[in-house]
């Protein structure tokens, strides 16, 4: 089987991902590649570290009839223009994996709150299925159209599932705190991303506000079954790549660090990239660089009785371009790591 | 006036930075300086930075007498090392400032339980004075022994004092999620403070337990006139310098972002080294590095009701050396600003 | 005395460095800063860690009016945008420190051929004096218009003057592979800029012709006493700041690695800004980070017969801003070192 | 086919680089890792990011009777160590892709002045293969032991092969200025390369007599059909992987830009892992991250007459495990490219 997949988007960092794990993926042929800056180009003048990826020209957006035979597109656009497209898309009976925010709340009051735009295609909204294979992994083989989770959203959900869905904190006094390597950011041109702005200059961010709150909120919520309210603050790490996520929470029962321990090890024992470090181990950003896994660590204070998890992504692979396709595999029966075994690369 | 100072342990990061500033200050004079590894050697060996510094050629400490005029001595050494000299110093009528943790709790119970070895100096602990000078500045200038704060400590204290003494905030929900840079590690030879394990991998460390936990403690309680518990969690950063705290608290009160703001401008609107940001404004560590300023943030979230204080330091400045020179201006009745008054280094 | 000072282009990093220096200089007093960008907006809101500088509110480029007392401008515009000022400001008798390459090249031709425009102010290039005061302290003190360095040629000069003027080496087989820290790209927006291009994308740029050639060329061929022709190759380092040159250079002669040392340290003994390391020490960016001193290490390689020297300097101070003070200091008759007496910040 | 492989020396960064590359390699099946720190205790111990590894406990170096039916053993050892070992591996039965310096250079006795240590197995010398494959790989299929090259020289041969085979240029004005990323220093604890000094801290170091100098005069001289002498200067980047080496270059002749490319060009042109930069782009050290490819960049100076190659290389993959597992390929008949086909990754 050979796929024929679209990418949108192509010359953004996550663009650039999904080139790099799509082209190694044996059953995907990468058939279309958009970006307006580089249309007609080869796709290596914007990323010369794809030389030796097969040879692709950039499209500008509009020629989308040449998109007819492909069956999935990624849709890697910034939030407002994605919606533009997915209709479009979805009406060539073409499946789309949605990397924006555009069609992962469920609500679309919600979204003009938070986005501050009306969302331009709420009928769709109902079918969007929420792409995190780990809490979806049922619904979203039949899926139309994946709306694929935010990298901080990532990082959050897997390091809190188990213990929501166990009833075992309290879903109200749960604090966040989030530190993101600067790829987050984007490639455009900005003075806030500067290397001099960022190399010894850690700092938070929207202290109040991040748009991924309320993405965080509806998943979790869905998995406490009741209402969830977080706190989060997100920081700007001086490295390219990375999320390390420090959940700090409080549980309704003492429970000694084994116990904590194998709640979280059961949950995730049967997921193919998601790993529980054990007890008096601790999750670091590089242990998973380049790769599509999630490593997590959980410990009680019992001084204090506070509980902390902490998580570690790639914010470019399972925050985004990795967990698009390990949606695409979903989407087209395939086993769920195809194209995504490379291991995590360290120094 | 010229006061005549010694550093022992001149050639550690905390050691260099006293030397640096010390060779600028106009009322000092450097007589000593110890290095076991350097004996005999010129500072400048260990420190090429400091070529241009007076030149210093390193001591062993045993050599004790050669101090006798010294006024007052920086003991820039490591915990336990550190109280084997301070007595010594302080026989020879030397005033001493010091940068362990030695002398900063005033219990030796305490000091036992966190650091692990029983206190070889107790009898010194109810004079010793805690030397943060916008919490103890009327007690230091007639103090003969200073324990100059924990870096971490320096960070929270400025953050919460304001909050803590007007009983703004529940003592007891307090969380203290900080970052620091590489150089808090020390310039000893460590697998785990390598360029190739650093950059790259942001992580958190001694989740449980760290060291300067009842510092925090026993200051804040005493600000808060009852016992306060932290939840404290620091982190690595892939940066040299710098240490930023982000405190999540639990306000008693409803209060508008003004008056919160006030409420931290007031507090701290003649100090010289603190500066609370207007609202809107966040401190980064590049604000502060290579100076002895505090910048503050502090915002709350309506939505939530978590109100979040940052504050930012240079860990080896404010959160070391500098504060060790501001305690010594204390000492002698200089301008507490003398020798302090660079400005931070950006970018 | 209290020198009245300007700063056009002052949100810039190099005029940023101005604004950090000259604030704690003890003879001046900044009149005026401009910045179109913040025009009316306090200076502290461009840069943070300048909030403890004296208050600062950046103007407009057109109200020269107010600059009337002034006394001398450092100009950190970019190139062609000083050449039209600096003319105005010379009619106002206020004398200029002009930063930007606009009056460096004696000659106006070579000036349109490098730059690729015309001269707008030919008629001064006769009277610009070129800043390096380690070659040109006699006739800086009585100029009206300083040509302030750039930042490479103040690395490569100070390296290759003592053994130019000595004539030790062949003047036409001089290599230099320099490399230089980002802030030099400026703190405009700019994707090659970012931190994720740059913190693992170590690279070489403009391999051929770069603008900094012809200043070097000028300045070494009046050592030399004939033409000197050299090639100059840039790179771009992951770090903040530093420059470092690595000059690869045929020496005449068969001397010996002390009898090269000596070369250099008789010719910088009494200076107060140089520093030659003894044999068997190298220079590194890190030993003259903030500082307005520059390191050199020379070695002969006995093997191939190739001389090496090595100079380090800070790019923002010593090449640039740093140096501008100290010409402004031989300007107006104080000692050289006011103002720039900071030891380097490490690490 | 399943080739079972031995890693020696399996918890330095070379030796997880292997076992990164060698498990996911389709025909292979690590049967043996030896740590001597970490005997006895499973490898992600060493080195976490490793957890989704297959699962290997390490040994120590002695149990040497474990490996019988091992058919190829990497020694990843320091030098010295590593010719300890290779005769009992070949005693064995093994053939030995040896990834230290002890069997690169084919003279004992230059050995023994560039390593200060007699050889301990000479009778080897005759019948190691360098492993260059581009350069021999007629000769590597057949070989018992493949000495692996060291990272400059990889960088340097790629770039110089092309240029002194066709006898283009001077043999004898080679200057090679290298940059290396501080992976290269091992993971050994070492105060030299921890963050704080090396973040801000480029330097050169080993400016005379670096050991891979004489490895790469003897290739190159092979290239050229005479003795080739270089002046070699390397230097240590804030960056943990990459090499980029600037090689300043006489050429005989005076051809056009696209001369010189062509020349590059059709000397690779068939090579999997080597691409030569069209004319205007260069070589970054991003765009071959964790990737076994070089990319070569090439230009003439029509001003001065130098020629400039730069290439850049992973020290770690091409320049170490990768080129390892290239020349392991080679020796069992496997396509070159098994395992090594992952793409670059950037940012």
């Amino acid at each position: 089987m050979t796929i024929s997949v679209a990418i949108l988007g192509a010359t953004g960092y996550t663009g650039g991902e999904l080139v790099r794990l799509l082209s190694r993926h044996e059953a995907v042929r990468i058939a279309y590649v958009s970006s307006e800056r580089y249309a007609g180009k080869p796709l290596r003048h914007a990323f010369p570290h794809l030389t030796s990826a097969p040879d692709l020209i950039c499209q500008p957006l509009g020629e989308l009839t040449e998109m007819e035979k492909v069956e999935v597109a990624f849709c890697a656009l910034p939030h407002v223009a994605s919606m533009k497209e997915v209709p479009k898309l979805l009406a060539h009976s073409i499946r789309v994996i949605d990397l924006s925010a555009d069609f992962r709340l469920h609500d679309a009051h919600t979204y003009q709150e938070w986005y501050g735009a009306a969302h331009l295609a709420p009928e769709l909204l109902p079918e969007a299925v929420y792409g995190l294979p780990e809490l979806h992994r049922n619904t979203i083989p039949t899926a139309r159209l994946v709306a694929n989770p935010g990298c901080y959203p990532t990082s959050v959900l897997l390091a809190l599932a188990p213990l929501l869905q166990g009833r075992w904190i309290d879903p109200n006094r749960i604090v966040i705190d989030s530190k993101s390597g600067v790829s987050g950011a984007g490639r455009a041109a900005n003075q806030d991303a500067l290397f001099t702005e960022v190399a010894a200059g850690f700092r938070a961010y929207k202290v109040v506000g991040h748009r991924h709150t309320p993405e965080m909120e509806q998943e979790l919520s869905a998995l406490a079954g009741s209402d969830v309210t977080v706190r989060f603050v997100p920081h700007l790490l001086p490295q390219s790549r990375g999320i390390l996520s420090t959940c700090h929470l409080q549980p309704y029962a003492v429970r000694s660090q084994s116990e904590w321990y194998e709640t979280m090890q059961s949950f995730y024992q049967r997921e193919p990239f998601v790993r529980v470090l054990e007890p008096g181990q601790w999750p670091a950003t590089s242990q998973v660089q380049g790769s599509n896994f999630c490593h997590i660590g959980i410990t009680v204070d019992p001084r204090t009785g506070w509980l902390t998890v902490l998580s570690v992504i790639d914010n470019l692979v399972k925050g985004a371009a990795g967990q698009a396709v390990q949606n695409m595999n979903l989407l087209f029966g395939l086993a769920e790591t195809s194209g995504l075994e490379q291991l995590p690369l360290f120094p």
